[in-house]
């Protein structure tokens, strides 16, 4: 099955992407738009990422004083990508904008990061700088920055971390203090001068467009000159690299931003990650030291604008592990299929006289392909269904993007979590499957494993996400979101239950379930958050199977015969990956929510001096 | 707890090595014997190994055409190692060697492992060669080759893959041919000319010692001049890269073994690995093309030899998984302890005003670092377990003799596969606990990632391994190798049944093995291998958990108050990590045995054109 036919599947026949259409935003497109824009990324994935992605990881970005030297590959990349319009995917049309969903954005740049994660600079990030000031920004803000970023002309970064604050945004140290006695008749916003160090910035610096816009958070001191402990104190900012008029022209002045180095990854190396000092004074603007910033929203509301973007960046990052892990099924399925190694397993053993059989024909080879594909594809679905729920989210009638929005907060942590985790060991397995070839760099799927790497590090660390769940997510407005997706769980398994083929499944995922609710009761049962939280990431996993399982359990109705005019190999895929999921991972479920239940304390209590 | 306080513990209080000097192979040796190894290569592999194993990675060994380049720390390393008499550290005194026990010349290697996998060339590979030809070499081979190896003038290699035959020596067809007709009248062993192409090959081509004895597996014809086909037409010769006399003096003639080329790897780049042309004619040698081989052993016998050495290279490779994470731990422990972040949760949450605390004091930091503990330690005491298993074997009693080789063929496969899985996964959360740093080639930890995932491909690959003990090692003797593994873990579940602080982890444990019993008949029920095997990994990855967890116990039986004179921290990190195995970690195995259990065959009946 070609991955364009699953993503075809999920979005028309599971998630009816189609009906949206229905909606103003969307009358425009049709079912025939659609699959325009996925043939089109489709192609330019392969035309102008897939080549390349060797490469990029091989010419790592490199700094020669002044510039972030990059491959010509990358940027030819990013202007394919940005000359297609995609930047602004989503946006409205006022601002050149396709107004896609995010459901049909997402499946469009899945071929890119399944292409090539690291290729084309850092589209993604443009797009959701924009985006984020589409929706908090001032109209002014727009006009000189984001419609700039959504035409390739500027590039966008997002910048919180910290060298000594990453996961924890509450002890950040840039101070913004206001830029002389007019700072608020600014027409871009109300001008700060900015001053600290931040960490783990992608495309940070480099030269593939004529500006980079940095959204940095930062504390406005108090009248004491000090900053506010906690997340209330942080404010967001407009940190241009180049200063602009209010059309977005440059203005020739350079802002007090500067690279202070690269940092040397283990993969994704594609995109520069760089460490900037802001308002060092290495390049004095307007008449002095401090990088010049324009305060976007109100003061202490800095986090309140990143939050909003943050489901979004999280759904795409758990789109990228899957897509990361989706490359490297495709690549060990082709080559299963051609390498010859080994005889069959007969009631006498294997018969050496005769000749070797292709690899795929061996059980385990079979297993670690399955597991992929039903780890891959399982994510691919989940991160589609939180796509679909964002638009719902946006578009729905009140009440269904209400629920939508709770289901989706609650959801995030998984999406964020799940595919970082399981399609990184997907990709192990895709090494696996080559053997030693696997081991060496001749095979791309030593570079899928480490660039899938990170991502159970940025946008929040699996130990953020569990505790994001069990901490806040579960207990939201009372538990109303867990209710409703119990709600939605159990809709699929009554559905089940009168499918001969899967009625096994859902009382198997009725039983997960159940045990899951338990298991948060009891975390909780102390009301102790030492004692709940003390095996969050366990839950984490827990609870990520049960979801998968489900979504699994609902892509397997939607492929039951009656169904439709699909595919019969196609069919039995999808039903051997749903019941390879059943039968192999659900079960762990129970073993993780072990320790959940009985709020065991031997993490916990382990002392520093006893390792 | 220091490492060398942990192999201490584990050589000492848990295995009794000193006892072994009752015995008359190693009655020179004592406790303070065994002390100064362990001393001389902490300090060796601290100063020579330690201080480069980044050098190794970023420097990979090069080819400009006539040589391979290592970098020169390398040969300190290697030269260092040889000096210090290591590659001789279990051979005869008469050789030059130490006549330690295999208990302790693995523990000493440890710390090299720990140090830097890749560097040191492959010392411990020469040392494997040459004590094969110790075993099953003419004594003129032996003069000839293996005592200059142990002098560390000549290196070793094992050249059994071919780049169509990996997993399946069956399908190896480098040919050797007798060498004219006075072939077997030459002193160093019956000369033959092989032709053929070798891959994987370890440190098959460097310029750190004089010679390099490749030892090769290849098919000698029949008269009809066809490979006799499966294992059994397999026979071993030594091929060395400069022909010698039969004091091992270089005669000046290059054999017919040329570089074809390196393999560039994801890790483990300190040794080159190669892929080498046999008797292609690059240098003809003795008026022809075709490279001289001497016969070791008899014809159609070479697997015999080389798994004669499997056992012990196993358990190597096993010792240097677990090592890899240790190394991995041991960083991530530094590093949770001076890194501040965050505040402990309390019953109201976190204070921001109050200073971070060092990332140690959170529960899921503990988590990722005890589980590293569990999983490492628990895969060290495993190794040393065999290797003192491998004593037992060739200097006990005999009946003890006995029952040690059968119970070392049941645990070999659980010994080479855990630690390659497990600490690899330790790996993995060295890097986690360092959050974005550890995605950075500033730290340690990415590398001993990639360096790790080596090791469930070499040596038989996980899916072999699997093969192997569901296949093979439990229907042994009818099954005798698993009623005595049963026995011993028995013997330990009783034990622990009278200590109040064990008795529920006896319970648990005999629950666990009687699970894995009935797996096993259950998995044969049908005498059909096709059934039986087609979740042999789970099977494995079951049995490998049962096994662990029995070590743990035994080992926190042996860590009691009443036991000793132990640090009372050190005593209570050893139950910690136990206490962790058993509550995390074992009940996983009820949910891998249930599709062994039930000979489900989701995978096996997957068609190729369903993915």
């Amino acid at each position: 099955m070609t991955f364009r036919a699953t993503l075809d599947f999920l979005l028309h026949d599971w998630l009816a992407v189609e009906r949206l259409c229905e909606r103003p935003r969307f009358a425009e497109h049709g079912r025939e738009t659609f699959a325009a824009v996925l043939d089109l990324c489709e192609t330019l994935a392969a035309e102008k990422f897939a080549p390349v992605n060797r490469l990029v990881d091989t010419e790592e970005p490199r700094f020669d004083g002044e510039r972030v030297i990059l491959p010509a590959a990358t940027q030819a990349a990013a202007r394919a990508y940005a000359e297609a319009g995609l930047l602004a995917a989503s946006q409205d049309a006022s601002v050149g904008g396709m107004q896609l969903p995010c459901v049909v954005e997402m499946a469009a740049n899945a071929f890119f990061s399944k292409a090539g994660i690291g290729v084309g600079g850092a589209n993604m990030l443009t797009s959701g700088n924009a985006n984020l000031l589409m929706a908090h920004g001032s109209p002014a803000q727009q006009r000189a920055f984001a419609v700039h970023e959504y035409a390739g002309r500027f590039a966008g970064t997002m910048c919180l971390s910290e060298p000594q604050a990453g996961s924890s945004l509450s002890d950040i140290t840039t101070r913004a203090v206001p830029d002389g006695a007019g700072f608020e008749a600014e027409p871009l916003g109300p001008r700060y001068r900015l001053r600290g160090t931040k960490m783990w910035i992608s495309a940070g610096e480099h030269e593939l467009t004529e500006n980079i816009v940095h959204l940095a958070l930062a504390k406005i001191p108090g009248p004491d000159g000090r900053l506010v402990p906690g997340t209330r104190g942080i404010s967001l900012f407009i940190v241009p690299k180049w200063l602009v008029d209010a059309d977005g022209r440059l203005t020739g002045e350079r802002n007090d931003v500067s690279l202070a180095g690269l940092n040397h990854k283990l993969g994704y190396r594609g995109i520069p990650n760089t460490l900037l000092n802001f308002g060092e004074g290495r390049h004095p603007v307007r008449g002095g030291a401090g990088a010049v910033g324009y305060l976007v929203g109100r003061p202490g509301e800095g986090l309140k604008g990143m939050f909003h973007m943050m489901n979004e960046a999280r759904i795409a990052v758990g789109l990228g592990a899957a897509m990361i892990g989706m490359a490297g099924y495709e690549a060990s399925l082709t080559y299963a299929k051609l390498r010859t190694q080994g005889r069959p397993v007969g009631a006498a053993g294997k018969d050496p006289a005769q000749p070797p059989i292709p690899i795929i024909g061996h059980a385990d080879v079979k297993r670690m392909l399955l597991a992929q594909k039903s780890w891959c594809e399982g994510a691919l679905a989940l991160e589609l269904y939180c796509a679909r729920l964002v638009d719902e989210q946006r578009t729905g009638a009140p009440e269904d993007a209400a629920q939508a929005g709770l289901l989706l907060e609650l959801l995030t942590p998984i999406a964020k979590s799940w595919p970082s985790q399981w399609c990184l060991e997907a990709n192990s397995l895709a090494i696996q499957v080559h053997g030693g070839y696997g081991y060496t760099r001749d095979f791309p799927v030593e570079q899928y494993w480490r660039d899938n790497r990170l991502n159970m590090i940025h946008e929040g660390t699996h130990g953020i996400q569990a505790l994001d769940l069990l901490g806040r997510k579960v207990l939201l407005d009372g538990g109303a979101a867990m209710k409703l997706l119990a709600g939605r769980v159990n809709a699929t398994i009554e559905r089940a239950m009168a499918e001969p083929a899967l009625a096994a499944f859902g009382n198997e995922l009725a039983g997960a379930l159940q045990h899951l609710g338990r298991a948060t009761k009891a975390a909780w049962a102390t009301g102790q958050p030492e004692e709940a939280l003390a095996n969050a990431t366990p839950y984490l996993q827990a609870f990520g199977h049960v979801v998968i399982a489900w979504v699994w359990l609902d892509v397997a109705l939607c492929a039951q015969p009656r169904a439709g005019r699909m595919d019969e190999a196609q069919r039995q895929g999808l039903l051997a990956a749903c019941r390879y999921f059943f039968r192999h991972d659900l079960p762990l479920v129970a073993a993780w929510l072990k320790v959940v239940e009985t709020r065991d304390d031997t993490c916990r209590t382990m002392h520093e001096d006893w390792f």
